[in-house]
């Protein structure tokens, strides 16, 4: 029995682990093993440089990044258990968290397991994997290899279409490859695309294949109408498409909406079940940072001190 | 003319700064000069070591990571002006930004200028700030220095209930030093205080002074109803006395509470003024940490962004 079990392991699970081991808590924290296809640490594990995380004026490896809030969580204080949970039981206190090995109950859950990127997963897309293939503009798009070269943006809401206004600052195109004739993303933010003379829509179009030497040189495309494939110019591939948050381990457990993600209150961590909490990308489809999920994660551990102490069993 | 002004120089605004920056908007950030008080950095350049920014297993002095966001802010690409803004005009746009020297008009204005934790300002205090003084329980309370030993905290509030709480899992003793013979915190808070043996209120008393060599040993108490002065044993000292936000310098320009603090948008960083956003402790008297202030820098670069696709000028 513990008083808090964190479930995963990226900026949020491990700023959690922090706080609350540094409150007393003695947390347990599951960090997956290869949870939701990553390695322990998340989506950051998968990112090459990251400049934007505060506190770094040179940037930071997102793998280096991840192992050093590890090595402060146990530094902390937090108890490490290297296993994926399988289950959770929060119909009554204390909650019950199972992996396929072990079965613990807390007095308070903190859920902090992340989303994925969707991707398209075409033959060579691994090769590509962030040397020019990317799923977050905001992250990578300022990167030098990306300067005054054609990008290619895959997807059609208004992600895509965000991503693709905020490429258009650094790239010398930007071509947004979609599947349809005609996009989900609003009017307002289609009229924007439009009007955007760096910008070209290649409509009734997908994506087979990449290529490169060292680094992504091209996209090989599909024009659905005809299906004819050709080569297209591309240092830079950016999916727009969507995440999946890891919530299915859930089974129900607490309130998501119709996309799988956790619903907080506003403004905080707090999920429709009393005593568990969601911080990170699990309950956030807006910002999805690294500096924002440990921002959350900070707000989930005080916010399970400030119940504890109002709940105790 | 800019984009983007970003007023204040702590984590929050430093974070903004490198994402209006990477988003290629040539940002300019007006630090201040002893703004509220404090040097370029805000509060945390008043704080020893920070144990709880997740990304340093080792911790990292708070001067030091101010210096480092800071270096990362101008790497990025941000223009610093080390002024102190003293008005506004968001009555339309552009906003207008003024200092004593300058004046700059912007389309989209990010203010971060934090708060200042209330302090009694006693004779020796200066000599033992961060020297056994703090004004954060939950940034401070698990150092070393104040293991089994006995603290004093300093209100009588919810915060400062919170606060004891919070430092009974580490000191020997808690006193909590309150002016009136009476608290202002929820009855339930106030039960567990008085519920919890480690913890014990002075009631009508107040701090007239501290002592210690190199560091905190002793606070000078009165007892208000006698006048009477007495030496007490303490190692810490925490002041809960609440925080004031830099928010006198918009005169009304923006919403905020009856405290001063500026009313955001609950899970958003907006403002009453549709281009005017704020992040950081100036908005937040619920976390005030460092991390949760550069995620809420993050998400105000964010919604800026996204502000400025939508309503351009």
């Amino acid at each position: 029995m513990r008083k808090i079990i964190i479930i995963g392991s990226g900026p949020a699970g491990h700023t959690a682990g922090i706080y609350t081991a540094r409150a007393g808590f003695s947390p347990l924290l599951f960090e997956g093993w290869m949870a939701g296809g990553v390695a322990p640490g998340g989506q950051l594990t998968t990112t090459g440089t990251v400049e934007n995380y505060p506190g770094f004026p040179d940037g930071v490896g997102g793998s280096e990044l991840t192992m050093m809030m590890r090595a402060q969580s146990v530094n902390a204080g937090v108890d490490i258990l290297t296993e994926t949970v399988e289950s959770v039981d929060f119909s009554k206190r204390p909650f019950t968290v199972k992996t396929s090995e072990t079965e613990e109950k807390a007095e308070a859950v903190i859920i902090a397991t992340g989303a994925i990127a969707k991707r398209m997963h075409v033959p060579h897309e691994e090769d590509f994997w962030q040397r020019g293939i990317s799923a977050c503009a905001v992250c990578d798009g300022a990167l030098p290899v990306f300067r005054d070269q054609p990008l290619v943006v895959i997807g059609g809401g208004d992600t895509a279409m965000e991503e693709a206004m905020h490429l258009s600052k650094f790239g010398s195109k930007i071509y947004i490859v979609h599947r349809r004739d005609e996009l989900r993303a609003s009017k307002a933010m289609q009229d924007r695309v439009f009007a955007n003379p760096k910008i070209e829509i290649l409509w009734s179009t997908t994506l087979v294949d990449v290529k490169g030497d060292n680094a992504l040189s091209h996209v090989v495309l599909k024009d659905l109408k005809t299906d004819k494939e050709y080569d297209h110019e591309a240092k830079g591939l950016f999916y727009a498409i969507g995440h999946t948050p890891n919530t299915s381990f859930l089974d129900g457990a607490v309130k998501t909406d119709n996309t799988g993600y956790i619903i907080t209150k506003s403004g905080s961590t707090i999920t429709s079940v009393p005593g568990v909490f969601a911080a990170g990308d699990v309950q956030d489809k807006q910002f999805r940072q690294a500096i924002t999920s440990a921002g959350t994660g900070c707000m989930a551990a005080i916010e399970a001190e400030k119940y504890l102490l109002e709940n105790p069993l």
